[in-house]
């Protein structure tokens, strides 16, 4: 069937959710845990594609909920540290399915001679980018076979959420600021809302024959608008680039909440998904049907989700 | 004649320019040297709009000529900083034409309070922003009638490279790491090229028949996409948003050097711009005829650039 390793990427991302959770969980707590003693006081992304997407969330958390300043490193700046800059209390997190990229490897050896704490968030274990950096926290989403990332995008959003949450505490020193804490994070909570995740990923999967619906309704769309804001401004550009990876649509993702029209819109009024988890978490959930609804809308237009033209990984750099 | 203002202060950027590298030169020394006996070590930008492609252009400026780390406080976090976190030496710069939004007010007043060294580079020093910043440089770009930002957009842009490059400097403690040096900076230095941006400005702007006639081209045009990547990925941002303010065209800025069609190359090939200055400045002259295009295509299509439909001032938040 065409499409077929995407649409089983797809379907496999309730399990990948479940093994962060589970297996995952130590080596977050313990990357936490390394971070904490450093006291990392800026937080640097850098990243490519729906990679790109994760770090924009992530930056968002950082910025909520450990409340430091974050900034996402421009790839074309990537000569930038050229000058050995003081990177000290700098963590830069470098975030890459295949960890094969040379731009995001220079970025991080030359962010690590300059003294930044780096870690790499990757589903490559024995990639250079996992070996070159400091810590490594493995996506867990098993191999990737689909040219256009699902489950390794939804493994990358938990994964650096829980990074996030293992990283947060009181930790305000009696000089009123405040450092990452450095307590011990091995068994950092996890909510109930956070365990249910994989499940309420289940539950929205098993409505794809909605999204299949959808999909034969905009199957001569020229152009999507998706329109979000906040930790779902993430969800409407990766949105838009699964469209246009898969499906060849000008999709274009806007950030604000008067703009919202267009799919993601569409699944807010017209496909109600009774989410149970709280705003921060629904990038997670979110993004599963629009999976669905790129793979349908490519499949409807005689596209191969699998063989998308041209296109190897994307490298779009935002 | 409809678009008057708009078509006016197009006109004016060439004086504006010389007036930034002639009266604006003592304020930026004078700030410049202010901050850099404060040492900032991580530069945040927040803005809106037009200005926040502006903010883009001095983010790429001070990874690149400074070689420290930035980011670009995402406008829907703007609660971020109730946590008051650590911004000890934190730069914060807010750009804004009138320095009247209260989301970069409250912004600027909380990172302020957290810390930070701020800066309000505004063209309305009365304004709250600006009296609220530690530090104030103003535009010098006469007051604003039209809706669509343009001669304040590259006013900003010179600004902040002038600011940037009296920031500049070797700078090398024995130690290896790199603060942003100490140095008064009165006089800081300006090449020959910026000298001479305000001249060239009025080269390019002098080719407006040729961009009349591009317009009358693309006068049916649905979409365009704008491509450019490092300083003008900046340009290409503000290309689009101009088109869709004046024209509501659907038009989108993509990041990448094998995207160059639509407009942006367009002028590259079928329009030679003879640009002597380093690519640094280019953006400076490059948004010029885009401007020109924009305005002109509104024509062509009937709409008045000086009254864009349900637009006052934009605060798209990319």
């Amino acid at each position: 069937m065409n499409g077929a390793d995407m649409a089983a990427e797809i379907m496999e991302q309730p399990r990948v959710l479940e093994r962060i959770l589970g297996e995952g969980r130590p080596q977050i707590g313990e990357v936490a845990c390394a971070l904490r003693r450093r006291g990392p006081r800026f937080v640097l992304f850098v990243a490519r594609g729906s990679s790109d997407h994760a770090a924009l969330y992530a930056k968002y958390l950082v910025e909520t909920r450990l409340a430091l300043p974050a900034g996402l490193v421009s790839p074309s700046t990537r000569t930038v540290y050229h000058a050995q800059p003081d990177l000290r209390d700098v963590l830069l997190v470098a975030v890459s399915q295949s960890g094969g990229s040379p731009d995001l490897l220079e970025s991080l050896s030359r962010a690590r001679a300059s003294g930044a704490i780096t870690v790499a968030v990757t589903n490559a274990p024995d990639s250079e980018l996992a070996r070159e950096a400091e810590h490594h926290v493995s996506l867990l989403a098993g191999s990737e076979r689909a040219i256009a990332a699902t489950k390794t995008y939804t493994a990358e959003l938990l994964t650096l959420y829980c990074l996030v949450e293992a990283l947060r505490g009181p930790g305000t020193t009696p000089g009123g600021t405040q450092r990452v804490p450095a307590k011990p994070a091995a068994g950092y909570p996890v909510s109930d809302e956070v365990e249910s995740l994989p499940e309420q990923a289940q539950a929205v999967l098993d409505r794809e024959p909605e999204i299949a619906q959808l999909a034969v309704r905009y199957r001569f769309a020229e152009q999507l608008v998706t329109a979000a804001r906040g930790y779902n401004y993430a969800t409407a550009r990766e949105t838009a680039l699964k469209l246009m990876e898969t499906s060849y649509l000008v999709a274009q993702a806007f950030s604000a909440a008067d703009l919202l029209h267009g799919p993601m819109a569409m699944v807010d009024r017209g496909f109600p998904i009774p989410l149970r988890c709280p705003e921060v978490l629904t990038p997670v959930l979110l993004i599963l049907p629009m999976q669905q609804f790129a793979w349908h809308l490519a499949r409807q237009r005689g596209i191969d989700p699998d063989q998308p033209r041209g296109l190897r990984k994307v490298t779009r750099t935002w």
